[in-house]
């Protein structure tokens, strides 16, 4: 009784190996800042958590397996918002974005097809292609560049008779880049040249700070029937655990035979469907306050981090994490040195090696991932245990 | 832009071509009486729903990837009513049974790897089998000897090389069947012999009418660590909308492994665990009234079924699905017509063909599986249509 290849091959999250020296720095009463993961403490709007205090159901049933259509219809019209064109027909209802990955890999990907990402990338993509048995191929970005789309040739570099799509995440988890107009057309001609499909991780499409405009691959023209957008409520609404997210296209068949998949799981989850639809009359204050908290939030974080000699961060135009460069040997190393060695006035600090989000670990092992998913005084508080880690951790060097 | 193979090979559910008719017939003011889905019209418990009502949460966060500890802890305890020993970390949530079942293959089987089931068999293990790339094998059962299990010399002369595992439903959906102890353990002495994992699907525990003991894969000695229980509180509860099942294994590598897949969807959702973590406090008098209830309807139906000439129905021991044999040349014609062509006094009764249940569809081509989750004064109209249906059908045959 093997386990599967799969099974053997599946990564763990990149923070899986810190977790034990978190819990073990608790149990001695360190409290941690967990710059770790995107879980916000924003507040779920009350409108959708009223929606569940009114719930005025007596069966608790199966929803469509495409998801409730008042929903799908709502939707819609929130995609409309940001010229968006999408019928109700064309979004899917999924238990999560990450659900949504799941089903658009299992119906466009063979076993031993290519997808391109661009590195560094959200860990979990890597996990999703092992569920299908697809190669990611990878396009470096680097933090010295501010993580930029790479040329045109450094994507054909990578292209093979294998590859079958290529996956972006705008704005960027991890690095918090936002493509530009011209990056984006530079996708789709390539989409459009070697005739592949373009998946597109829009999740945090609220969370846009530098002015530009925000450009979906939904957008683009000539490429409809390439596109399939990745979508989630759970972070424009501080709503991870609902479990709600979506998948669109305007491409008919991937849209009937994603539903093959979904039929198989039978529904989305109904309660999250609920908080979802009540989600989206929250008033625009709710919208405009958290935007002005994780703008705050980022500006503080960012010109905190510069501050500490050896750090760099560039300034992430969107999402809610950045790519920080450290002056140690290897950010791994530090980041568990943190939890198991390491407190100050009680306290300390927990990221994301950013080593996980790369396709060769090395290219990211001076480096964390930051979620600046915490108020601003914890911010602060955080940011003065990583600066007296740094100057405290011997495996300092300088950068 | 091609789909993938196995979104080609993908099956849609057996009742998929009827949903247009069963829509049409509405839009003409047919009442449909719906026979062909496993939705309860039961009532979820007061105290599950109550459990939103008060929800004192600010923010819907994810919950641990395993769940939440106080239900996987509660969940122990309702097991070892059953005389099954999980402890909290032997039991992993995942969002409904169906997720279970996806993890369990996506954990133990390589694509090309095979599974054995009983046929006739719930739909969807076929569909979960695509997405991990195996393959299912089958074992014929059949209606004249009540579904019963086949020998052990039938599921030997399945075994091959790439054999890994055999995966049953107990009680079983669609037939009703319930395993006696000597045929778990003749399952149990395959399983040893040829070194497989048992998927063991036991959702509907708690529905079994015959006064014979429910016996579990998990009470079986000897394969621990072959055994993985799936399971799901929708049916127990009525609940289907939920979304939350468990997977439960002793066998702490398949534990670990399957822990990585979860890990990349993030998290089980967390309003349909607070929902399933207060059922559990639901008073021993709804479990009980239910339980009446499905066994009044079992009798009513299969009695009912057994009167109308030419039609056969052994009496299910479980679940609350049973499999009938109609006098009809093809029963999804026959299906297709009582919602395009037939209704009587205004009303018309939808099946679901069993063809769609095996593997050979000719092996079902006359039957049906017919879901007994309505009241009894609805199931009376649905017998009634059915007899007249079947008295007017011009594709009737003497059996």
């Amino acid at each position: 009784m093997e386990l599967s290849l799969r099974a053997i091959g599946m990564p763990s999250s990149p923070i899986r190996k810190l977790v034990p020296f978190a819990d073990e720095a608790k149990r001695r009463g360190i409290h941690v800042y967990h710059l770790n993961i995107g879980q916000p403490d924003i507040k779920t709007p009350e409108c959708a958590l009223d929606a569940l205090r009114k719930i005025d159901r007596s069966i608790l049933e199966y929803s469509p397996s495409d998801g409730c259509l008042s929903l799908r219809t709502r939707l819609a019209g929130y995609y409309a918002g940001f010229g968006i064109n999408l019928g109700p027909d064309e979004i899917i209802i999924t238990t999560g974005g990450s659900e949504a990955v799941l089903i658009a890999f299992m119906t466009c990907l063979n076993p031993g097809d290519e997808i391109i990402v661009t590195d560094p990338f959200y860990a979990n993509y890597k996990s999703f292609a092992i569920f299908a048995g697809a190669v990611i191929k990878s396009v470096r970005t680097s933090i010295e560049e501010g993580f930029r789309l790479p040329s045109v040739e450094a994507f054909e570099e990578q292209i093979t008779p294998r590859t079958k799509a290529i996956l972006i995440c705008n704005p960027n988890n991890p690095t918090g880049y936002l493509y530009t107009r011209e990056e984006m057309e530079r996708l789709r001609d390539i989409v459009v040249k070697h005739n592949l499909f373009l998946f597109s991780d829009e999740v945090y499409r609220e969370f846009t700070y530098s002015g530009e405009p925000y450009v979906s691959a939904m957008h683009m023209q000539g490429i409809e029937n390439n596109v399939i957008l990745i979508d989630s409520m759970s972070k424009r609404y501080s709503e991870c655990g609902i479990r709600v997210g979506c998948l669109c296209t305007r491409n008919k068949k991937v849209r009937d035979a994603a539903m093959k998949f979904c039929q198989a799981r039978l529904s989305p989850p109904l309660l999250g469907q609920i908080v979802a639809e009540a989600s989206l009359d929250v008033q625009e204050s709710y919208l405009r306050d958290v935007y002005e908290e994780y703008i705050e939030r980022r500006n503080f974080l960012i010109d905190g981090l510069n501050k500490i000699p050896g750090v760099y961060s560039p300034l992430p135009m969107g999402a809610f994490y950045t790519i920080a460069k450290l002056p140690v040997d290897d950010a791994e190393e530090f980041c568990k040195w943190c939890l198991s060695d390491f407190n100050y006035n009680g306290a300390t600090v927990m990221m994301a090696p950013a080593a996980g989000f790369y396709t060769v670990p090395s290219d990211g092992r001076q480096q964390v991932r930051i979620a600046y998913v915490l108020n601003k005084e914890d911010l602060g508080k955080a940011l003065e245990c990583l600066a007296k880690a740094l100057e405290a951790y011997p495996g300092r060097i300088s950068n």
